[in-house]
């Protein structure tokens, strides 16, 4: 069995970023030499996720509003009494998931049409880490 | 280590279908031989997802009443700028989720008493797409 | 490839409650001795959930308050025709789902620095699993 782990680093300029990641991960799927296996993308902080959806940028920002409806910042979170104020950022993770299993058939990433994977940050503007763990054969 | 890929189509009557695959999944995993290992279960399309629940009529009505009031259909989303109008589908799945890792143990699908898994349609009446990868020796 | 299946048992004093359960993961992990690979850890009963998130008694408290107000308790669900009474559980771990698959690198989980492993329990005071299969060499 081959084994391939990277990390992705990110650092985004705004709090609340969707970035695109399917071609590093493809990337690192081709550096793997794994030609039947799986991809696991794992977001390493507690506060961004990662995704699997459609890039178009009216729905990337459906998802923005639809998140903010359903855990809105700003409010009075328990979580917020320890001096953080990203409890918001937790749950809206929790919305998106943490990571995904990607499948690889024949050397390549095995998606549908539409899929694109996303890196999710929602307390950003600071180094954080995804990892990608390559495992097949 | 074993390594076996297959499809499986849907094409629901209806927009919204909540369709059982256990079955079918435990046969791939019967053909792929593995007796120790997983099954990734992944929706192709962004607009579907797979999950693992109860097989019981009543609560499946239950999530759909459900998802409908969390990502509301017929809404004025800036997805369907682009002409779509399923911007709650891409929602609902992201809720429901659109992949399972399903434990093989003894040749076996290792589910508890009560897990199902489903393939959850939110915008169906056209074929579309799950991916079943089973992997182990 | 190794592989090491192995159960957790629960029966939580209250009906809801989160358990974390980092260390039972990673002494498993280390029994396996699996070096390079994942452990797949996953609810094997359905309103219960596994997740991966901060262990800060009061963003806990946030997600208890946050999964009521999304999928409240002691409504008419149609799952309770049956019987049941616990619809809103299935909800709940369903927004918090039900598994995880974790990295391990060089023999060890490789989480984040803020990531810890939670068993996610809806409706206990009674016994429940999760499994806890590693992969790897």
């Amino acid at each position: 069995m081959k084994v391939l782990t990277e990390y992705l680093w990110f650092n985004t300029p705004a709090r609340r970023e969707m970035v695109r990641i399917t071609d590093q991960v493809a990337q690192i799927v081709e550096r793997s030499q794994v030609k039947e296996g799986i991809a696991l993308v794992s977001a390493m902080h507690i506060t961004s996720g990662v995704y699997v959806n459609d890039w178009e940028g009216g729905l990337i920002e459906d998802f923005g509003v639809w998140l903010e409806k359903l855990a809105p910042s700003g409010r009075d979170y328990r979580h917020h009494q320890t001096g953080e104020d990203n409890a918001d950022a937790h749950l809206k993770r929790t919305i998106m998931g943490h990571q995904v299993v990607l499948p690889i058939t024949r050397g390549k990433l095995d998606l549908g049409p539409w899929e694109q994977v996303f890196y999710a940050e929602f307390d950003g503007q600071r180094k954080k880490r995804v990892i990608v763990k390559v495992m097949g054969e």
